[in-house]
């Protein structure tokens, strides 16, 4: 493979396995296992004892594989793994990922450990991932490192989305959160890279920013190793792709916590923020708000502006909408005239014909269906959010589903241009709740439990289109 | 019954249902169905048409009831309901619930039609809940006045929680969401009151105050219609019993909202949060956060103080948890000498033995339940979060679910005093977390989705614990 070595640990033709076990209770095993079921390459088995595993050949150490293989991935105890690495160097293997514990992590001793490999590499023109780490997924290639059984850590499907982070819990929790989520196509590269003695968040985001199948890359940072050339990344990649970065650490307390998990160095949480701003990378408050942004993006059109439209059947919530509204920096579209005087034609006099639109509860499905439609046609509106509330009496479930069901699918058909808006859904109840619910992922759909974590994303949203908007005039001002 | 109008909505023993009907798609039906179903006392029909409805008599109007009820509850269409109250005036009945709509919420006329029922029992004794509104549950008395099937709207097991809103859909809603979050005793009183034409927030604070079976006032408001007298009874309240509300209608664009759809009058939202804070209301932000702190009070003890400890096999969780503490203004507490000694002896060198406590990717469910253990032991800890990574190689779920259990069940047996902190769970991952988010809420330990969420509950919890505090201090020196 004539790739560089960061574009190989996702997409590399060869692997060898080194810590290769047929004892189907090791992690050894289960890396084998994933790359027998997805990997259409070649692989290679590695361990000191030799023998078979599954009627495949089990070479002794790396110098003995009669190729060279694109990547090698290391799954033995720490004191081992130093020979391992100098055997790759000697045969020219540029990809390392090194899974094993026990280096930087957990003390002096292992730091030194750590600080020889990088040595070792230094000049030769072989990168490590890791050590300390679970390493990579990429569906497309069929490479998956992660020594966890798949139902343990759920594999999401091949999609639009890279995400890359140190922590092995972090990149465990949000694979299982999107395998959890949905059918949908989620992850199209994944990175976990532990102790990031060499590679580190600059190769991702420059690998991520020119990897066609990326269209967008999400990251969780404890701290950076390069700050400065990060940014200088980012800030070419945010005016095509958005970044959005979950930067914990922030705080005092933060410091001292990472200091014995990564030992990453805190920065200004203030500049820190600053910086994600003016280069267009969207930072998220935690992990939940991750989950959701990477839903929303997947899924919904990023909004041309600000404008609100809320459409509901519980006045009480079209109230704590409007002020999540204001709190967010958005703001109520204004109806257009022939909207209003649609809605006002339609409904009975007590249903509030405005924006929020405030159906009451004695809507029916087919009268929360018309009000969608008509802030979806109206130019004054730039995303909707719907509100639920399932109980009003007459307002039936199964109905409802079945009319916006057909409404989505003939509106992405009829008007690809001009009616698609994005629209965020929040159904307030309980089991009908999550019927809707259930349904609207199917149908791409972003749900969220309130109406004010829905606007919470909806922001970022805006704030990346307002980048957007604001990098456009500065390139054709040829300041950017 | 001789007791105040306000008692007599929650505590009735003889009911009437204007506008009984036995057509089953009916929301008369549904009412009477209620009724038929959960109350012992005495329930009388009415409906102008007369007849009967499963072998009951229908009187024709409340005239002809023969004997003088404790409560009617009035569900006809809006042009009847100011005779029938004149007829409740002339009985004698003090307390009516009006659910029709078709009052000031629809506007001009509406609005004369309720002045008109407000002028009617004027200096009467009569008081009514409503209009706009689905009344009360409470499930002790058997009293259940929502118009709403069951399997629409939930209707929680009784319990210690009191609730009032004047929005039908918010009241559903929270009704739902609390009857799906589990299977425990959840309400003692529920009152959604509509347009509030009379009975307001005062008199549901003043009666569940009081209210035996209540020990956790909940409530969600647009506005006050009495805020002196509302905070001068929260005032006597809140040092034995919290008070939770929900405030909305805080900015310019919910005003608007609210303006349609109650008729509430925004007030300053800062010296809102300020006068509650004075007088130890807990105000929580949204829906969700009322849901969740409803199911920490609970279920856990208000902690002791501010000093938090963090169990987790995360380490990028514990960054971001610290973070999270030092944003609500919490601490984590100091390991007592003893505590660190006994975490150091049992664990691996690379476990991080300190708060929080790191336990890593190698964590068994053995080792997990061993340091929260140490940490409901230890004196400098005052509530504990755990945060469980349950993708864990050698962590085994079911395992740790039954020593959980085993050890939950037992402290509260052997260690009522001295043991019993409360304690949070998070779990991030995909199916397990499910399994495990289940077992915690059987056990009563509440479950959140991210670290975030559960430190912005307990925060509450510790500023109401400073305020009793305060509120002790300054009861001592006789200036409260």
């Amino acid at each position: 493979m004539n790739k560089d070595p960061i574009t190989t640990f996702f997409e590399a033709k060869s692997f060898a396995i080194v810590g290769a076990t047929g004892n189907k209770d090791k992690l050894g095993w289960f890396i084998i296992d994933n790359f027998l079921t997805h990997f259409d390459g070649d692989l290679y088995l590695v361990n000191a004892k030799g023998g078979e595993i599954e009627g495949m050949p089990v070479y002794k150490n790396v110098l003995e594989i009669p190729v060279i293989v694109d990547a090698v991935v290391i799954a033995i105890p720490a004191r081992f793994v130093q020979s391992v690495v100098e055997d790759c160097v000697k045969k020219g293997i540029k990809s390392v990922i090194i899974e094993s514990g026990g280096f930087a992590e957990v003390g002096d001793e292992g730091k030194l450990l750590q600080e020889k490999l990088v040595e070792t590499i230094k000049d030769t023109g072989t990168r490590i991932m890791g050590p300390n780490c679970i390493g990579v997924l990429s569906p497309e290639a069929g490479i998956d490192t992660i020594f966890i059984p798949q139902d343990r850590v759920g594999r999401p499907k091949g999609g639009p989305i890279s995400f890359f982070t140190q922590s092995g819990a972090m990149g465990s929790a949000i694979l299982s959160s999107l395998h959890h989520a949905g059918d949908g196509a989620w992850i199209s590269r994944f990175a976990s890279y532990g102790n990031a003695c060499d590679v580190n968040e600059v190769d991702f985001i420059k690998y991520m920013g020119q990897d066609l199948s990326t269209r967008i890359i999400m990251a969780h940072l404890e701290g950076f190793r390069d700050g400065y050339s990060f940014l200088k990344e980012a800030k070419k990649i945010t005016p095509k792709k958005p970044i959005v970065l979950l930067k914990t650490n922030r705080t005092e307390l933060g410091a001292t916590a990472s200091a014995s998990h990564s030992a990453s160095v805190a920065s200004d949480d203030a500049v820190v923020t600053a910086l994600m701003k003016q280069h267009g990378i969207i930072r998220v408050e935690d992990f939940e708000e991750m989950t959701s942004l990477a839903r929303a993006l997947r899924t919904q059109p990023i909004p041309r502006g600000a404008r609100i439209g809320v459409v509901t059947d519980g006045g009480g919530f079209a109230v704590s909408a409007s002020d999540a509204i204001e709190k967010e920096g958005l703001s109520l579209g204004n109806l257009d005239k022939q909207t209003f005087a649609t809605l006002k034609a339609k409904y009975p006099p007590w249903y509030i014909s405005g924006n929020p639109l405030d159906l009451t509860g004695t809507v029916t499905a087919e009268e929360f269906q018309f009000g969608i439609e008509q802030f979806c046609f109206d130019p004054n509106i730039d995303a909707i959010l719907m509100i639920i509330i399932p109980s009003a009496p007459q307002f039936d479930v199964h109905d409802f589903i079945n009319i916006f069901s057909d409404f989505i699918v003939n509106i992405k058909d009829k008007h690809p241009e001009s009616a698609i808006k994005p629209i965020f859904s929040v159904t307030l109840g309980g089991e009908e709740s999550q019927i809707i619910d259930a349904k609207m992922e199917k149908l791409d759909i972003p749900v969220f439990s309130t109406p004010d974590k829905a606007l919470t994303i909806v922001k970022y949203l805006v704030e990346y289109r307002n980048f957007l908007n604001h990098n456009r005039t500065l390139l054709l001002e040829g300041r950017y």
